[in-house]
C-alpha cells in the first residue's frame, strides 16, 4: 500500500505547563532553540518518512498559525509536504501529500494517518504509547459502502503488537546492538534516518522564517 | 472547546468503481460540475463549518494534488483552510486551520478531527455511519503523560449515540418539519447551512482554477 499512498497526516501535541515554559530547555533559544518542532515534531517527522520509506519530499511549506513565545522559539506550528509525481514508477503514483501538526499547546495527540488507495492505516499513541505493555494500530482495508449505503461492507480492525519490554528498553537495546556492529562496519540506516529528519526539519524552520514560502528540498 | 479550537481537518474518501467513472453524474461536466468536491467535499465541508459554529474561514488555498478527470471533472482535491485570529474576541483565540481531503480514489475514509485546547474529539463515520442504529465519537480530554512518560494519564472514550431511526429518516423527518414549521416563518437555519457550505465548496475550486492561489473569502 505504502508504494501508492496518497495521503499522510501526523499530529504531536501535548499541553505544557508554566513550569516547562518558564525554565525548560525546549523553550531557549540558545538551548533546543526548535522548540515544539525539534521536540514534538521529529516524531511526526520521522513517521511520514517512515511511511515514505524515507523518500525525502520535493518541497514543503509552513503554514502560517506558527505561535512562538516571547524569545521566538516555536510552541506550535504545522506545515504540508509534497512528494512530486515521479517519472520513472509504472504506474506513476499520485502526488503524495503529508500534513503535519506538533504543539506544546494543546492535550496529548500522537497521530499518524495514511490514506491509501487500498486502504488505511491510523496510529493514535505514537511516540508514548498509552501502555507499556502494547500497542496498536487501526487498519480498515480498501471499504466500500454496503448496498443502500446503510453502512460500511468493512470495519476497521485494530492490530495489537504486545511487547515483553517497554520500548524504551527496546530503544537501549537497539542501540546497544547497532555500537556492537559497527565495530566491523558503520551502519547507515540510524544516521541515514536522523539526517533525513533533521533535514526536513531545518526545511520547515526555514519556510516560517521566509514567512511560508514554499522550500524545495 | 469549540470556542478555542486549534486544529481540525476531516477526510471524506471512497474508491469508485470503473462504471461510476464512465457513466456517474458526479464526473460529468456538464451535470454535477464539482465532481468529487461536489459529492463528498459537502460533507466535509459542513463537518469543518459546523465544528466552527458556522463561521466561515477568512481564506483558503486549494493544495496542488488535485486530480481530475479528462473531462476537467474534480477526482480527488486537498485544501487548507483559515480563521484569522479575531481582535474582538478576548483572549484573543490562536489562528485556526482546518485541512480537508475527498477522493473518488480511495478506500472508504469519512473523519473528522477536533484538535482544541482542551481536547480531542475523532469521528470516524461522518456521513454514512459504519451501522445503522448506533454512532459514536471518541473524546480524548486534555490527556497527560503518565509519569516518566511511560503512558498517558486518560485514554480516549468512545462516547455512543443510538439511535432508533436510521439517519436518513431523522432527516426526512426534519425536512417536513421544517417545511410545516415555515408555513408561518422563512426558517433561516438550514439554507444558511447550505449556502456557506457552497461559498466554501466553490472557494476552493476557484483556488484550484487559479493555480491553488490564497482565496479571500
Amino acid at each position: 500500500m505504502v508504494n501508492f499512498c496518497l495521503k499522510l497526516r501526523s499530529t504531536s501535541t501535548f499541553a505544557a505547563n508554566p513550569e516547562f515554559f518558564d525554565n525548560n530547555i525546549r523553550v531557549k533559544p540558545d538551548l533546543d532553540a526548535l522548540g515544539a518542532l525539534g521536540d514534538l515534531g521529529w516524531y511526526s517527522i520521522g513517521a511520514i518518512l517512515w511511511a515514505k520509506r524515507y523518500e525525502l519530499p520535493s518541497s514543503l511549506t509552513a503554514l502560517p498559525d506558527v505561535v512562538r513565545n516571547s524569545a521566538g522559539v516555536i510552541l506550535s506550528c504545522s506545515a504540508t509536504l509534497y512528494w512530486e509525481k515521479s517519472q520513472q514508477e509504472k504506474p506513476p503514483p499520485l502526488m503524495t501529500i503529508a500534513t503535519f501538526h506538533c504543539s506544546f499547546l494543546a492535550g496529548v495527540s500522537m497521530d499518524l494517518e495514511i490514506i491509501g488507495s487500498n486502504g488505511s492505516v491510523r496510529v493514535k499513541d505514537l511516540a508514548i504509547p498509552m501502555d507499556e505493555d502494547a500497542a496498536s494500530i487501526e487498519f480498515t482495508p480498501r471499504a466500500k459502502f454496503a448496498e443502500l449505503h446503510i453502512g460500511w461492507d468493512t470495519k476497521p480492525e485494530k492490530v495489537t503488537v504486545t511487547t515483553e519490554l517497554p520500548q524504551e528498553a527496546l530503544m537501549i537495546r537497539e542501540f546497544t546492538d547497532s555500537v556492537r556492529r559497527t565495530e566491523d562496519t558503520v551502519e547507515s540506516r540510524w544516521p541515514e534516518i536522523s539526517r533525513k529528519t533533521q533535514l526536513v526539519l531545518d526545511s520547515i524552520k526555514r519556510s516560517i522564517e521566509n514567512g511560508c514560502t514554499l522550500v524545495y528540498i
